[in-house]
Order: structure tokens, then C-alpha cells, then sequence
């Protein structure tokens, strides 16, 4: 593992290193800032999983989210989007292969060898993190669009594994929508009973832990109605009584000034229940 | 004028222009961020210039500054850094020619049709933005390097037309920095007498406003001792009695990370002048 950036951030340090994954058989760069509070003892840790097309460096350079992390002493980790490498299979479209990992364990040709993201956040990553920086295990995930629906479907299907979840304009159900199905035909085949496994909005109607879902959404996000359509997940909370705060907000977009506007609050959110 | 970004922001909007300046003889770009108080009535406006390579798109996107910006009621306009088109002057370098027009008025060819980024930042965009948008004529000046420098020379040549003013990782002394040298040379001719009107530690000596100026500069920062040099200031100012904060912070680097660690602590400062 090598660290490639190391940057006074907030009285903290935002850092990027670069380690060889056995899960996704190529390297992986990822970001963490560690907050001052790491330097006296282990604090805990907020995931964040980025959208189609961006690297680890999108959120650490656009969301602000540093000086939130240092007021409540959490790290934040950013992994990147997908397997990396002249080796790892790739499409010409920004939202199918590199970039585009989505968060799941690919099963078809030639996704299979490389795109186990799912493993790698779950797994590998928290590992390697929690044996080589000054953190607990108390973990927390959030994330934006793709990362939205990676921070939802990880956390409902791994209860107990994390404190809280949130998430900004997430993929809520991509099984019926644009994004999704192109990935997971691609990835996991077009039997669409392999999908549910992946898709938020169909896990909720069999979760056992009732974990509260914080999901924020602009109003003025142009995939709102095609590729978002966060009042499918509402639906599927309502039907099975699963707690679910959904902030419509007006006027924002799907950008990161979106993000950056009520990060703040996220990490609020989140502190409450990394350090109950 | 034509607005070609539209992004609600922190309960305000960030939105882009883009205008033909009459000055530079070319059409630019500029930023400019509305809190949610102008909607009631005129506010006070920040002017950020930036460093080296950067457009009107670098602050907006990395600082963070909005949201104390919209605490305060305060607008940020954030200019270009230099002309722009296929026929204004450029040079390979990234510190010469476009990115890198360093807030003067060039006298030399190729330089002097285009390059007036002081005339145009001192006049042409406040007459804009004054006419145009709902702000008032109380100004404050702040930048990033050259935009640091920049930022100085402006307040010192103009007393009287801006508020407070203030500076990240300023070059504070061109004429005797390699930065500065080449560009003065090229822009302005070799004659130095003429390059000590744009030279904010030359400027200090005679200085009829005693206008604070509040410095922020990491110790971490890669360009300090051959480029930046605050302590240049710091002497001139101790000389003549003009007053300075200089705030050295260990461990900081040049980067937007230092920026977005203590804009808030900068945009206090303005608001404390803008509001008095």
C-alpha cells in the first residue's frame, strides 16, 4: 500500500493511497481523511461511494464534506467507482464498465473477472482499513446517484454491519429504470429475478434490521423522473413500515453543489449514530 | 450576457455568465454566487480572483465558500484569470499567456491588445455586476497566488474602493520572484521601475489607506520560499506600520485544500467589513 497524496485538510489530513486488491485483481486508488481526533485515538468511519464516471477524487475535492468530519471525528473513505487497469474489461459508454461498477458482484462474461465492487466495499477495503489506520469498527455509509444505490443495497444487505445510511439523488430501484437495467443485464445477466438482490427498493420488502434510510433529493435533477424516482423506494418503505426520512428539496440539481450544500447534515446524521 | 450555469447552492445560486468585455476585447466567462439575500434586497459583493491555470470554474467548485457566503449575505464574483479566444496572445507555458494574466495592464507586444485584467477587474466587471445584479457597491477583494497578488494590488492602488481585502498563498512581491519576473518582463518590458506599480510589497511604502490586510499562507506550501516569500510583506509593512495578519499555518500546502480549510475564517473577515 502506498501513499500517493497526503494534504493538510482541517486541521486533519486528507490522504490517497494506491494498494494492490486480490477481490478486483488490479490497484485500487482510495481516499481517506483522517480527522484530528485519529492522532489521540480510533475513530470511526464514513463510507462514501461515488456516482458513474467518478474516481476517488470527485468527492474529496467537491463536497466539503472534511470540515464536518473534523467538528465530529469520523474518517471518510472513498473508494473509486470501478476495477482499474489496460486489463479490466471496459465499454465506450459512461455508464457500463470502467466507472460504472455499481456496487455488485458481476456474474456474466467479461464483467466476472474484475467487477466484484460489492466484495471490495464490503469486504476487503474495511479490512484494509481497519488494520492499518487509526479507526474502529463503528462504519457508516452514504453516497451519491450509483454510490446512492451502492450506500442503500450494501447497508440492506448487511444488518448489523453499519451504524447508519444515507444517501444523496440515489438509483433507488435499478431494476426499473434506464441505468440499471444496462448494467445488470450486462453484468448479471436478463433474468431479472438476479437483479432483486441488487436493487434497494425490492431489498426493503425483506429487511430485518429497520435501519433508517436518510435520502436526499433535489427536485431540479434532470434523471429525477427517469433514472431516480426516489417515490418507488418510499412506496416499498411504506408498505413494510421501514423508517425513511426523503427530502425533497427544490430548485437542486444532481450536482455536486447539491452535495455540497447539505453534506453538512449527512454527517450530522451520521455522527449521531457512529458515536451513540 | 448570456447565464450558461444555473445551480441552486447552499439556499442560493451559483450560476456562470459569459459577456464580450469591451476591456479585454474578448468574451469571458465569470462566476458569481447569490445568497438567498439578495432576493430581498442588494448585498455586498467578494471578489475572488484566482491562481495560476485556473478559470472562473476552480473556486466555485473546490472552495466550499458558498455556504458561509450565504450565512453572511454576501455575493462572491469570480472572474477568468486571463483573455480567452483564438486570437489573444498565449505562450506554452502555464505560467505565461492565457491562465496567467496576473490582475495588470500589459504595455508589450504581442501582450498589451488583450491583457487588461486590471482595468477589467477594477472597472469593467463591478460596473457589470453593479448594474446588473442585486448588490450593493460595498466590495471586498480576495484571491490565491497570483490572485493573492492580485487581490493586494488592487486594494492598495484603489484606497477607498474596497471594503477589507485579503489573500491565500499570495505572491507578495512579483518583482523579485521568478513568477513574477517572467511575467513582468513579458508583459510589462524589462525595466523594473515600471513593474513596482504591481508589486504589492512595493506598494505598502506608499500606501495612503491603511486598508488590514489578512494573509493566509501554509508553511507545507511548495512554492514558499521561492515564489512566495510573505515575509517580504511582513517587512515592508512593519516598516511603514501597515497593518498585517499573517496567519502561517504548519503543514498547509498550496492546494484548494488549504483554501476550503480557512475560507470560512475569510469570508468572517469580509463580512465583518462589508456589514459595518
Amino acid at each position: 500500500m502506498e501513499r500517493i497524496e497526503h494534504r493538510a485538510c482541517a486541521g486533519g489530513w486528507q490522504d490517497v493511497y494506491r494498494h494492490q486488491s486480490v477481490t478486483l485483481g488490479c490497484a485500487m486508488n482510495f481516499a481517506i481523511y483522517l480527522p484530528p481526533q485519529a492522532e489521540h485515538g480510533p475513530v470511526p468511519v464514513l463510507y462514501w461511494l461515488s456516482g458513474l464516471t467518478c474516481t476517488e477524487q470527485n468527492f474529496i475535492t467537491k463536497a466539503g464534506a472534511q470540515r464536518y468530519a473534523a467538528e465530529h471525528g469520523i474518517a471518510i473513505v472513498a473508494p473509486d467507482t470501478s476495477p482499474r487497469g489496460d486489463d479490466v474489461a471496459d465499454d465506450a459508454a459512461y455508464d457500463l464498465g470502467k466507472g460504472a461498477g455499481f456496487y455488485l458482484n458481476a456474474t456474466q462474461a467479461p464483467w466476472a473477472n474484475h467487477y466484484r465492487m460489492y466484495d471490495y466495499v464490503v469486504t476487503e477495503l474495511p479490512a484494509l482499513i481497519e488494520a492499518r489506520f487509526p479507526v474502529s469498527q463503528a462504519r457508516a455509509l452514504s453516497g451519491h446517484s450509483m454510490g446512492g444505490h451502492g450506500a442503500l443495497v450494501l447497508a440492506l444487505r448487511n444488518p448489523g454491519r453499519y451504524r447508519s445510511v444515507s444517501a444523496f439523488s440515489p438509483i433507488v430501484a435499478p431494476s426499473q429504470v434506464p441505468w440499471g437495467e444496462k448494467a445488470f443485464n450486462a453484468y448479471l445477466g436478463p433474468d431479472q429475478a438476479d437483479w432483486q438482490a441488487w436493487d434497494a427498493t425490492a431489498l426493503i420488502a425483506h429487511a430485518t434490521e429497520r435501519l433508517p434510510l436518510l435520502v436526499e433529493q433535489g427536485l431540479g435533477d434532470e434523471f429525477l423522473e427517469k433514472q431516480l424516482r426516489p417515490t418507488l423506494l418510499q412506496t416499498a418503505c411504506d408498505a413494510v413500515g421501514h423508517p425513511l426520512q426523503l427530502n425533497l428539496r427544490p430548485d437542486y440539481d444532481h450536482s455536486y453543489y447539491f452535495i455540497a450544500s447539505f453534506i453538512g447534515e449527512h454527517v450530522d446524521w451520521h455522527a449521531r449514530a457512529l458515536h451513540a
